[in-house]
C-alpha cells in the first residue's frame, strides 16, 4: 500500500510486507493436557531459573515476607546465588525476620552488599547494628516500598517469590481453592507489586496445581519462570509471635481503653472503617470493639491491612462487611480469604502507596503498637532501648497518616524501660500523624488534635499531657542512660514518601 | 548525615533535610463517612472531568464496548467534546457498534479524525467504507489492542470508561455485589487494560456504591475522576444479536458437526479447554458438547472468552471447572460472574496479548464464525460480500492462533452469497492458523493438519478439500461479480502481533 498514506496513520506500528505474524508465537497442535508437562514455565532447578533470568553481579533481587518467621525461600535462594558465585547484590525484601540470620555469612562474603527491607530482627539485626554492612540498610514502610518500586527509585531486576500454589504458566497464589492441602499464607499482597514491576519474576512453589490456578494473586503474564521446591516455608512459622492472642492484663487494659478512646473521639459509628496493627494490645482492641458493635448494633464497613482470624470471625458473624487483606496474619485469616466472597486480597500499592489514593486513606482509625513514643509524639518501632534494630516499620507511618485517628498503644514501661521518653531513638512515624497515645497508665492526645482531647474529657477519660506520661514513666523506672552510638550510619529510615526521616547509627559497646 | 555516605546507597531517593513527608498528602481528621461526600474523585459534570484530564486537540481517547449495542457512553462523551470545541481527536475503542452512528457528524466536523477499533457496524461502517475519513481506520484484534497499549504503540491519553458500579474513590465494576439493582455488563475485561495504561482515567457510572466496591474490575489507583450519569447504557442492548440462541436448522447442523469434529480430532477429553465465539452456530456447539460431556462423564477444565449464560449454566451444573471471562455476552453470564467463585474476570492482556503467554494459548479448541473463508483458509469477519465493513475482528485471530484446533463454522452460502470463495475480501485471520472449516454442506481440513484429516476420516466424517467446498458453493449460487474498489484505503487490518495483514479499500459505486 501507499507508504505516504500509511505515514499519516497515527499509532501505526511496524509494517510487515512479508505477510502475517512474524512476531506472534507459532501455533501448537497438541492438546492442552499433553502440552502441560512440556511447554510451560517450570524449570528443573533454581539454578536454571537464576541463569534464565540473566541475573548479574550488582543487580537487585527481591523477596516477600508472607511466610514471616516460617520463610525458607530467602535463605535457599541466596545460598544458591552464593554457590553460583554472584557478588555485590542488593537484597530488597518486603521484610526480613530472625530466620534470615544465615544472610550474615553472605554479607561477609560480599554476595549481598546492600539490603532494603521494612524490618530486621534477630542475629542479622544485631550484627547490622554493630556495623556488619559497609552500606546502610534502607528501611521503607510497606506503602513507601510500593511507591519506590512504582516510581523506579527501587528497581527490581529479579523477584524470587514463594507461592503456596502455582500452575505451570505462573498463576500464583498464597492458597489454593483446589482440593488437597498446601501450606497457606493467605494474601500475597506485598509480592504483587514486585511481580508487576520486576524485570524478571521467578515463582518458587511447593504445589503445582492445574491451570488456571484461579483465583490468583499474581497473574501468569507477570511471571517468567517457575521452580518446584520441596520446602518453601514452615506453616507454623506463618503464624508468628507478632499476632499471638494476648492474656496479658496490662495489654487488655490498654486495649479496652483504646476502644473507649475511639468511641469517645467519634470514630465508632455505623459504617466505620478500621485497621488493627500487630501486637497484643492492638489486636485485643478488636475484641472490645466487637462487644460494643453487638451491643449497639453497628457494623464496620471494612477492615484493612494485616488480617487476623479474629477479624475474619467478625466478618463471618456479619459485623464487618468487607475485608481488604494485604497480608494474612494467621491461618484462620488465610482460610477466610480462600472461602469468603467479601474477603479480598489487595496489593501493597492499593493498600498504602502515597502516589495515588490508597485504602489507608479511607481509615477511620488504626491501632498501632510502639517501642517508644516521645514528647513530640514521634514513634519508634524499629530500634530497641539499647539502640539495636529489632523491629519493622510495616504499614505504621502509612496507616497513621491515612487514618483519621491514629491510636498508638504501648505499656508505659517495659520491665525497667520507659516507653514514653524525651526523644525516640529512631523516628519511624512522625508525631504530626500520631493522634492519641494509650498506655496502661493513662492517655495523651496530640496538641494538634484539641477537639479529640475535648471529646475524650467529655466522655470521662482523663487526658494527660504527653509530658505527664513521660514523667510517670521516668518516676517508675528512672531515666535510662543515653545510648552510645558511633558516628557511622548503619540504617536509613524513609518516611512513606521516600524522604529520609531518620538514620540509625552503629552502637558503641 | 554524611552526604558522601548517602551517595553510596543504591536506590536512595530525594533527601528531605526539612523533615518528613513533604510529598505525602496531609492528614485528614473527619470521619470516613463525613469525608465521603466531599473528598473523593467525583466531579459534578462530564465537562469538569474532561477539563480536569487536561485533554487537548490531537490526543487519543478510549472507550470499551462492554455495553455493546446498548452503549450510551461514546456518543455522550463525544457530543460533549464537540460542544467544548475539541478537534483532531483519535477515538480508540475496543469496538464500535451500530449505535455509534452519531459519530459520523463528529467526523465530518473534524472532532474525530482517526478511529482505532476492533469493528464497525451500521451507518458509521457504511460511511467509512464510502470514504468518510481521510485517515484509514485501524482495526486490531482484542489481543493485538492489548499488546499495542502495553507496548506504547497505542498510547491512550484519556480513557472514558462506563461502569455499572463505582465507589467514590474509583473502584469500578461491571456489576455490583451490593444489594439493589444496577445495569450489569458483567466482565469489564477490555476496559481493564485501558485503565491500567491510560494517562488519565474517567469512570462514568450510573450507580455510586459504598467504598470499597469489592470486588472491582478496575482498582481505585487506576482512576482519576468519576462522573455520575443518569444513563450509561441500555441493559437490553447488552445482550446483542451476536449472542442470540439459534433455532436455525442449518446452524444446528453445523454446530453438531463441529462437536463431532472436535471429538474425532482428539480434543474432547476429560479436562479439555474451550472457547465459543459469537454467532449462532458457534454458540450452539456448546449445546452438543454438553450432551457428549454428560454421556461420557467428562468435564471441561476451563471455558474462556466471551461468556454466555449457556456456559455459565454448564459451570453451575459442574461440567466446567473454571470460567475466565473477558466479556460477558449476556445478563445470565454477568449474573454468574457476580455469584460464582470460580467464574473469574480477566483483562484483555491476560486473555490474548501475544506479548506474554496468554489464556488463548491454553485452548484446546475454539469455534469461530466467518463471513468468508477462502481456499487458502484465510478468514474474513470484517467486510461483507459488497466490500462494506460490517463486523469486528474480536478475538478471532488471537484464539485461532492460540487454540490447538481452530474450527471455523459458516453456512456454505448465505442467500445468494457463497461463503467459501477463492479470495476473501479482507484477510482478518490468516489461513496458517485456521485448522478446520465446518459448513452445512461438508467439512474441510487445512492441508497443514493432515493428522486431523486422517482422524476425521477414521471417525467417519467425510473430509472435502476446501476447493471442493468452494465449487459446491459456486455451483449453488454462481460466482459473484467482483467487488469494485477505488484505490483509496479506508481501513488497515492488523494481525494480533500488530503487523499489517490487509487493507480495506473504498468501495466503488
Amino acid at each position: 500500500m501507499d507508504e505516504k498514506l500509511l505515514s499519516q496513520i497515527p499509532h501505526i506500528g511496524e509494517i510487515n510486507h512479508r505477510g502475517a505474524y512474524v512476531k506472534a508465537p507459532a501455533k501448537h497442535t497438541d492438546t492442552f493436557l499433553e502440552r502441560y508437562s512440556r511447554e510451560n514455565k517450570v524449570l528443573p532447578s533454581l539454578e536454571d531459573a537464576i541463569r534464565a533470568t540473566g541475573l548479574k553481579d550488582g543487580m537487585t533481587i527481591s523477596f516477600h515476607h508472607h511466610f514471616r518467621g516460617g520463610d525458607h525461600v530467602v535463605n535457599q535462594v541466596v545460598d544458591k546465588l552464593a554457590e553460583m558465585g554472584f557478588h555485590n547484590l542488593t537484597l530488597a525484601a518486603s521484610s526480613l525476620a530472625a530466620v534470615h540470620a544465615p544472610l550474615i555469612e553472605h554479607i561477609k562474603n560480599g554476595v549481598i552488599t546492600h539490603i532494603e527491607t521494612s524490618g530486621l530482627r534477630g542475629e542479622l539485626a544485631e550484627q547490622v547494628s554493630r556495623g556488619l554492612m559497609d552500606c546502610p540498610v534502607v528501611f521503607r514502610s510497606h506503602g513507601g516500598r510500593a511507591a519506590a518500586i512504582r516510581s523506579g527509585e527501587l528497581h527490581i531486576d529479579v523477584a524470587f517469590l514463594g507461592a503456596p500454589s502455582c500452575d505451570p504458566y505462573g498463576n500464583a497464589n498464597g492458597y489454593s481453592r483446589e482440593e488437597g492441602g498446601t501450606i497457606a499464607c493467605g494474601s500475597m499482597g506485598y509480592a504483587r507489586t514486585d511481580a508487576e514491576y520486576a524485570d524478571k519474576v521467578v515463582i518458587l512453589t511447593n504445589k503445582l496445581v492445574g491451570y488456571p490456578n484461579a483465583p490468583w494473586a499474581i497473574p501468569e503474564d507477570n511471571v517468567d519462570y517457575i521452580v518446584m521446591m520441596e520446602d518453601i516455608g514452615d506453616p507454623k512459622g506463618i503464624m508468628s509471635g507478632a499476632t499471638r492472642y494476648t492474656k496479658n492484663p496490662k495489654e487488655l487494659l490498654i486495649a479496652q481503653t483504646a476502644a473507649q478512646v475511639i468511641d469517645a473521639a467519634g470514630y465508632f459509628y455505623d459504617g466505620f472503617s478500621m485497621q488493627m496493627g500487630s501486637g497484643g494490645a492492638s489486636l485485643a482492641t478488636a475484641r472490645f470493639l466487637r462487644d460494643m458493635m453487638l451491643e449497639r448494633k453497628i457494623h464496620c464497613r471494612f477492615a484493612l491491612g494485616g488480617i487476623t482470624g479474629q477479624i475474619a470471625a467478625m466478618h463471618e458473624e456479619g459485623l464487618i462487611d468487607r475485608i481488604l487483606d494485604v497480608q494474612s496474619f494467621d491461618l484462620d485469616a488465610a482460610h477466610s480469604l480462600k472461602l469468603n466472597r467479601f474477603h479480598h486480597q489487595i496489593s501493597a500499592t492499593y493498600y498504602a502507596s502515597f502516589l495515588s489514593a490508597a485504602a489507608v486513606d479511607q481509615l477511620d482509625f488504626v491501632i498501632l503498637s510502639a517501642l517508644e513514643i516521645d514528647t513530640d509524639f514521634n514513634v519508634n518501632v524499629l530500634t530497641g532501648s539499647d539502640g539495636v534494630i529489632r523491629g519493622a516499620i510495616g504499614g505504621h507511618p502509612d496507616t497513621a497518616a491515612g487514618a483519621s485517628l491514629s491510636v498508638v498503644v504501648a505499656p508505659l514501661t517495659r520491665g525497667r524501660i520507659p516507653c514514653v521518653i524525651d526523644h525516640v531513638n529512631t523516628v519511624v512515624t512522625p508525631g504530626e500523624v500520631v493522634d492519641v497515645v494509650v498506655t496502661d497508665q493513662g492517655v495523651a492526645v496530640n496538641p494538634r488534635r484539641p477537639e479529640v482531647a475535648k471529646k475524650l474529657r467529655k466522655a470521662g477519660i482523663h487526658v494527660y499531657t504527653i509530658q505527664e506520661l513521660r514523667d510517670k514513666a521516668l518516676a517508675l523506672v528512672g531515666r535510662p542512660d543515653p545510648i552510645r552510638y558511633k558516628d557511622r550510619v548503619v540504617g536509613v529510615v524513609m518516611y512513606r514518601d521516600n524522604t529520609i526521616i531518620d538514620v540509625i547509627r552503629q552502637i558503641e559497646e
